[in-house]
């Protein structure tokens, strides 16, 4: 399976429309120290031909023409068979909006992840126009199911803590489902992707599949669970948000300096130090074997 | 009044990504013949400390970056001081949900266009998090009516030839108020930017506010009616999509080459000739004293 980072960035990306942070800052002076980030997806591939996107940020425009596969050779037409998302969050599924010219699109969500996106949003009514449009493919937990037709990929969802979206807080009970990991699996090697963008804490389904794994995309999101707090641009710890801290010795890196395959962080939050070349964090996860995504990261398995 | 082009392509943008017709095919070659284009938005400002956008496309995060006066001067900070919305076309307005970051925004929206964006839309809630998240200034057609707090600048509403949102039609009825266009007047220079970027067609209140304007950005989507048709990439004629075309004799080039101002063409269609540089369309343009938008233009009145 091919991989091409299409976005490596939490929420709001990197720099952030209205964050002056340190990291921020140094971003938009182009020096390359903390390289601007556009918010998380990633294009999938087995053959080239065909590709996956897992989750579609609001940024997926500019996103899809910064590599060429992803772009179309006819004059309707797009290489891309599938979208994934892993959970309801606006930076993993507003960019779907963006995808309404009249082109029908093939969704993989749980149905907990589709019915938020779906019910009660007046807009989804522009993917709505015509029969068929939109062709929902519902992910169950813990089961192997194909991406697309060819029979080149699986992907299993493994459900992973997190919680409701934003904007559905409140609203209903959170479900296990709300929150998924992905296990993608490439039928002729049998190399196994682990994506796992989302993560509020350890579970052992989240342990099997990531050591399972021959590489593994994971939440990156921050360093320290007060990260927001310590810089006074926020209130809520890390774990409130439904991430998973990097750092300490309970922290995910730890977890991940365990595991034998390639280790990738993505979904990293702008004031995460981790961006910056050459600091401590960056360092210590260098030392630990992990790798901080960038985007246009390639890598095949 | 300071004006930016942060983007100048109608929904879907220069090249779009589901598009590969003559002029997406060039925009990706990246010779300049045809310049690739975000998605319609215009930044303004009287001071060049408090900037007002004019519609936010979805593409709202990359078009500030692109502009370092709209960038934060502190940790959390932003120099926009408010947002314009002219009608609820999802690339006039989905933007908004990307700067959902718990700072406060300031709207301007007919009521009708507010309604129709924050009713039954439960993505919405992401700028509902806390009291006064978002404040809303109604816009009421043909009242002039401070922009901003300054003095420096007001705006006046003008009722167009215009339709509801494709994800709104058949909800309701239409109203005069779901398309605007808007007369922003500098109080100091007392010069006019009028803005129609979606004309369905022409109107005696248009024709009074082009012809007052010392610079008009006007309706550039489609050079004829069946252009989508002749290409066989769309059903609809420009008309049925409310815009009225650019060419012929009863077309808005000619109303434009009537009028007195700067003439620059907004929101244009991936489809349409004069994107290309020294199409017969485009030097007819040149010809009529009628300029074509591009992403970074900028102007002083």
């Amino acid at each position: 399976v091919k991989v091409r980072v299409l976005g490596s960035a939490a929420g709001g990306g990197v720099p952030q429309w209205n964050c002056g942070c340190e990291n921020c800052r140094e971003a938009r002076r182009g020096t390359g120290v903390v390289r601007p980030r556009t918010q998380e997806s990633l294009a999938i591939s087995a053959d080239g031909a065909a590709w996956f996107l897992l989750n579609v940020s609001p940024e997926i425009r500019a996103q899809i023409e910064s590599f060429p596969p992803l772009t179309p050779r006819e004059p309707r037409h797009s290489p891309i068979a599938g979208l994934v998302l892993t959970n309801g969050d606006l930076d993993h599924c507003l960019g779907l909006l963006s995808l309404r010219e009249s082109h029908p699109l093939t969704v993989y969500a749980t149905e907990s992840v589709r019915a938020g996106f779906t019910a009660g949003n007046v807009l989804y009514r522009t993917l709505e126009r015509f029969e068929g449009q939109v062709t929902w493919r519902t992910l169950a937990v813990e089961r192997e199911q194909p991406l697309g037709d060819s029979g080149l990929l699986t992907i299993t969802a493994i459900a992973t803590p997190g919680n409701l979206p934003l904007h559905l807080k409140s609203l209903r009970a959170p479900s296990p489902e709300d929150n998924i990991g992905l296990v993608v699996r490439d039928a002729r090697s049998g190399k196994r992707l682990a994506y796992f963008s989302g993560v509020a804490g350890p579970s052992p389904a989240l342990a099997r599949a990531v050591a399972e794994a021959d590489a593994v995309f994971f939440d990156g999101t921050f360093w320290t669970s007060d990260e927001l707090i310590a810089l006074g641009l926020g209130t809520r710890r890390a774990e409130e948000m439904s991430h998973w801290p990097l750092g300490g010795p309970e922290g995910s890196a730890a977890f991940l300096a365990r595991q034998r395959g390639r280790k990738i962080l993505i979904h990293i939050n702008n004031t995460n130090p981790i961006l910056r070349e050459g600091s401590a964090e960056r360092r210590a996860l260098e030392a630990a074997g992990i790798e901080v995504a960038a985007d246009g990261l390639e890598l095949a398995l």
